[in-house]
């Protein structure tokens, strides 16, 4: 038992109960909420007021015996997980309850919203290494726990699946030049792509994360805990609490063909894992080769399709390597201004001196929407980054080829990029630039 | 004074002063750091081991008087913020540290990262009303604070000011076409648009931000602590901290022309506010309006800044109206399999079922970007949204025209959402659909 002393401020002290407040917050053990959560009831100790949340076990291949991932506010009673759904747009729920916009009552009315498409469940489904940060039973929450929504209990998706026309400049000029043919399948007239879009918000699960990243489940806590500020006590003070719905970005998978190709051997499969950059993906920033990689992954994916597999594209909201924008402006400055100018052989430490590494997206945790759609092997992986590639073999998934980016498709200035990482260990078809030749790729100066 | 009392994990017990850890988490008050974090040594009163952090005078001019915003977690003692760095991707960050990837104690190295465009400082800079969702200061801390730096503070840039080509193929259509002309000052020859492209982080100045949006300070800091699942205590336990960096993305601003005609009211500005739409504004998905606007409004920034003027496109990291992707694809569901199929006359009503609200994206909170810049007029408003345009002129921002999306560039499936925003509001040249009308308008089926 630990004794903890602190003052509350005086405007907050008439406002609602202090003592449950901070326990509430701080703990957030059983308890339940009474007229418009002005005033908190709290119990202490398990099987008081409230009933005990529904528990959660990892890995179970039957849903109802795995238990539903429950981070609801309506009933605080009913939460068997830190945090709450939607990642950060958590932040705005809130602001919408503050303004008084919303309800914090209000519980979503699902009615045909399930999904357009059936994804598994597979048997990676029931691997608790092979998916932990998120819900393999996200999607099928309606049908999974009917009987639990009859009875009070307000279940979140945590994945949507849905159809859409897409349509992209680059694909219609494809098409001019004979690269993609028309089908009227998946390639409508007009150069409108028909795929299945799935979004995913980010679940993990805290002990198979932290087996995933080689560090203890305490530490990795401690770290989450400390290293954001504070964010979430319970990642220390409830280590019953195993599910974490952290306030980070989430991912589309965008299917072209038809789903069973997946996981049927003998068609292929093409694969592009593709991490945001929003500066080129939506304005065509010339610095990078994003965009023109992710265009030419979808004629990728279009192609296998139309030849009786599938392609998939996976977009992770991870902006910069996961650094962000301000941090990746930052380096772009450092670069175009150090000695020398913007230099192959310079990209990566530029970067380094800012954030104190190179890259945060942890590729370890890509992989599991990739077992999550059943995939065990990957005909054409779109990509050349090794970080990528060597998660997705390493979590036991095959992959034939690897498929670079044309040399047509690299904007001048992003010569600096692809040459410094063709150096580190990016996969090339050629041979990857010396050191000598590193020194020599120069990138265009800041202001011009 | 309150007492608190709970237990903590056995595992967790041996690993580090419990107590302290406890109260750093509930109340961070100044605590300090020893040997790479394992033990700490905390003090539960002001002015006692550790310095009293530097305060925050909120809307003085002077940023040695404003003071600092300091979200370091090298140094917690130095902290005079609620959270930290970086929105959401201050959970990879600590991802790193966890892993080992990065020094908890790595500072960043800022040589050469200074903006290259100098903005500001504006009057509105200096008014608490005018800005209270971003730190003025937050691209001028190398040298507004840089005795601080000197005396070891850790101060991080929250705005970063770099420059860039971009490139959409649109515009290399409306070269084509003769509607952009090449100048090979801001749009060269292939059509690069030459850009100041700014990265910022929101950092909230709550009591503002709770006058802005009409609720009281601790009504405000209640809802964000508990409708997040309880993120943060310290935003119901120190009123004493008032700047808040939440765990969201944040804004892209794209420049266009040169910066001074922002201020120089002779010369024309055209402005477009975007909220993200991912599947449209990268994949031209065709429900939506999104990328065909975004790209509109490039052009017409474009023509403004050749005219002599500038253009500006702020692109704010909001998707599905902030609701997140998730809620967006299951509403898109609702919409297209509701009886009648996809109608104008219930397209705000399916997002209202599943979200309880309509919008969560609070473009009451948008014009601080526009007053950060310090625009007092706007000849050319890019958008329909009448949200958007009454934020902007409560604010106090002058808007001379609104220019609506052109007829041609709708996409067909997009029909229903423009037809149902017109009769909403949304600004239009011609007349808004009736309620008949409203009934007749339908969108494409789900399966095709």
């Amino acid at each position: 038992m630990i004794r903890a002393y602190f003052n509350l401020p005086n405007w907050f002290s008439p406002k609602f109960g202090k003592y449950s407040w901070i326990l509430q917050g701080v703990i957030m053990q059983n308890s339940k909420i009474v007229s418009k959560q002005k005033h908190i009831v709290l119990t202490s100790h398990p099987g008081g007021l409230a009933s005990k949340p529904l528990s959660v076990h990892w890995g179970e291949s039957e849903p109802s015996k795995r238990g539903p991932i429950i981070g609801t506010l309506t009933n605080p009673a009913h939460r068997n997980v830190i945090g709450t759904h939607s990642g950060s747009y958590s932040v705005y729920r809130a602001l919408a309850v503050a303004s008084g916009a919303l309800q914090a009552s209000h519980r979503a009315d699902l009615t045909n919203t399930s999904p357009v498409v059936a994804i598994g469940p597979h048997p990676s489904w029931a691997d608790a290494n092979k998916i932990v940060a998120l819900d393999p039973f996200g999607a099928m929450v309606g049908e999974a726990y009917a009987d639990l929504y009859k009875q009070g209990y307000d279940i979140r998706p945590t994945i949507a699946i849905t159809q859409a026309h897409i349509n992209m400049p680059e694909l219609q000029d494809a098409i001019a030049k004979g690269r993609l043919l028309v089908d009227g399948r998946i390639v409508k007239s007009g150069g409108s792509l028909v795929v299945t879009k799935i979004a995913i918000d980010p679940v993990w699960y805290l002990p198979g994360l932290a087996k995933r990243l080689k560090v203890g489940e305490s530490d990795l806590r401690r770290a989450l805990f400390q290293q954001t500020g504070g964010m979430y006590p319970e990642l220390v003070t409830r280590p019953d609490l195993q599910v974490f719905l952290p306030p980070i970005g989430g991912i589309t998978v965008y299917l072209l063909g038809d789903v069973a190709a997946i996981t049927e051997p003998n068609r292929k499969l093409a694969v592009r894992v593709h991490d945001e950059c929003n500066g080129s993906d939506v304005f065509g920033s010339d610095i990078c080769t994003c965009r023109p990689y992710l265009v030419h992954g979808l004629e990728v994916c279009v192609q296998t399709a139309q030849e009786g597999g599938a392609g998939i594209l996976v977009y992770f909201r991870k902006e910069g390597r996961a650094l962000g924008e301000v941090t990746k402006f930052l380096v772009y400055n450092a670069r175009k201004r150090q000695e020398g100018g913007d230099r192959a052989d310079a990209y990566f430490s530029r970067t380094e001196c800012v954030a104190g590494v190179q890259d945060m997206r942890f590729q370890e945790l890509m992989p599991d929407v990739l077992h999550w759609l059943g995939i065990t092997q990957i005909d054409r992986f779109v990509s050349m980054s090794d970080m990528k590639y060597n998660a997705i073999v390493n979590s036991g998934i095959k992959v034939i080829n690897r498929i670079a980016i044309p040399e047509e498709l690299i904007p001048a200035d992003a010569q600096v990029e692809i040459a410094a990482k063709q150096a580190a260990g990016y996969y090339t078809e050629g041979s990857a630039p010396d050191a000598v030749t590193l020194t020599q790729i120069k990138g265009r100066n800041l202001v011009s």
